[in-house]
């Protein structure tokens, strides 16, 4: 049995603990979970984990000692920590003492052919990564295929989206693109690009969606901008009541989720 | 001109960083509102603020600039202090220098008389502070009348919620009362309480939602409990065809504010 590691500098350490910076999961194409609920989600989902780091002192409950005996059993790496290094990698307040290092799935989207019925969702210049998970999140309760990440649209593999995706971004397929790729993607795949703005002229429950279908959202500041409503095939409008002129971004793409859905199961 | 406060242990300094506290925003019936989007939200929607807190050296813009003076004009209190101050009252990593101390506004359940073709939303132990705004933000959008908080639902104060409703806790209604007087209102005022679970038999897109409503939606991680459902006089579920078996509590809600608003509206 290997050793525990007490010493914050170890070199294994330092790798989990510079995930918590973009880069470095970018350039590792590695993601660092944590919290006992998260990362028995990812083994039940079957996320491809390359190890488990514990703290044992820290670590309690069944369910969470059943899913270190489970990943052991199936030949995952378990790395044991002391206290205060387990400390050093958690950004919780009170952490529980499990973490995982999930490899992180990308498709290209040149090899994404999609079929009748199926549905994406591109997400342009998204920031918040709490919305970038539940955009993940819905797109498994509606059956969607994936999200399309363009541009600097944030990072699903950021701890808040995957805690809010409850473990779909490792069972939904994700892309990242340009802006230019993504239009030539869906052109020559002919997806209809449905754009969401709130002064569109359809509304979204009548809107036509077409066999292909890739909802395109925009930014949570911005929307999306005129030049890129321009190359979608139709622009839907979700009507507001209010004071306001626009709705959270996860809400208003689970909307024309379930509406395409709908629309789908009705046919 | 008062002098500008720079001393961290000032009383009135004291006071306003201790609004960071659930606490002392109860006690107070005080919130904090911190940077430039959220206080020009808050002056333009009419909220009651109390004050505003500046520090000239870290704030920048004609916008900003215009908020305060308009403010002043109308009577606001200003009060200057420097930038080591300010940055014992702010919790963000880039202080814009511009926060606002606005008055809690709360109404008794009691007082509420739903009208016909009311909607309210009910939220039973929700925990978070982002949902909450969120679901602020989407009454706004539909034009729902507000936000019942049952027994320890977070707060629509907090600053985090504050943030997700985009200016919406200040314009809509906001009610605190328990389970149990929630119940006794809906019989009294006549209003359909309709609950929300991923086992309901009632599809939401076909549930007759009565002429006054009030949608009532569970906590995050455990949803509505089968004795709080049994109270329900409809019971609707949102159709799922991931591997999941819940969505994102503020996507959900939106989800049925919006199928009420469009039979509405149809009607």
């Amino acid at each position: 049995m290997a050793a525990v590691i007490t010493s914050t500098a170890n070199a294994r350490i330092k790798k989990i603990r510079a995930l918590r910076m973009r880069k470095e999961r970018d350039e590792q194409q590695l993601a660092f979970v944590e919290g006992i609920r998260s990362v028995v989600e990812a083994i039940q989902v079957e996320a491809p984990v390359e190890h488990l780091v514990i703290c044992p002192a820290l670590l309690k409950g069944q369910v969470a000692w059943d899913a270190v005996n489970l990943a052991r059993a199936a030949g995952t790496e378990v790395i044991e920590v002391d206290e205060t290094v387990f400390r050093t990698l958690s950004r919780r307040e009170g952490p529980q003492g499990i973490a995982a290092v999930v490899r992180q799935r990308w498709e290209r989207l040149e090899d994404v052919l999609p079929v009748t019925g199926e549905t994406w969702v591109a997400l342009e210049e998204a920031a918040d990564a709490g919305n970038i998970g539940t955009v993940v999140r819905s797109c498994d309760a509606t059956g969607a295929a994936g999200v399309i990440l363009l541009d600097h649209t944030a990072d699903p593999y950021d701890p808040v989206a995957m805690r809010a995706s409850t473990g779909a971004v490792f069972t939904k397929r994700l892309v990242r693109a340009t802006f230019d790729e993504f239009v030539d993607w869906a052109r020559t795949r002919v997806v209809t690009v449905v754009g969401a703005a709130g002064d569109a002229t359809h509304d979204y429950r009548t809107a036509d969606y077409g066999e292909r279908t890739t909802i395109l959202m925009g930014s949570e500041r911005a929307g999306l901008p005129p030049e890129r409503q321009a190359v979608c095939d139709v622009m839907v409008a979700i009507p507001m009541r209010g004071r306001a002129d626009s709705l959270n971004l996860a809400v208003a793409t689970a909307l024309v989720l379930y509406e395409v859905l709908h629309q789908r199961e009705r046919a």
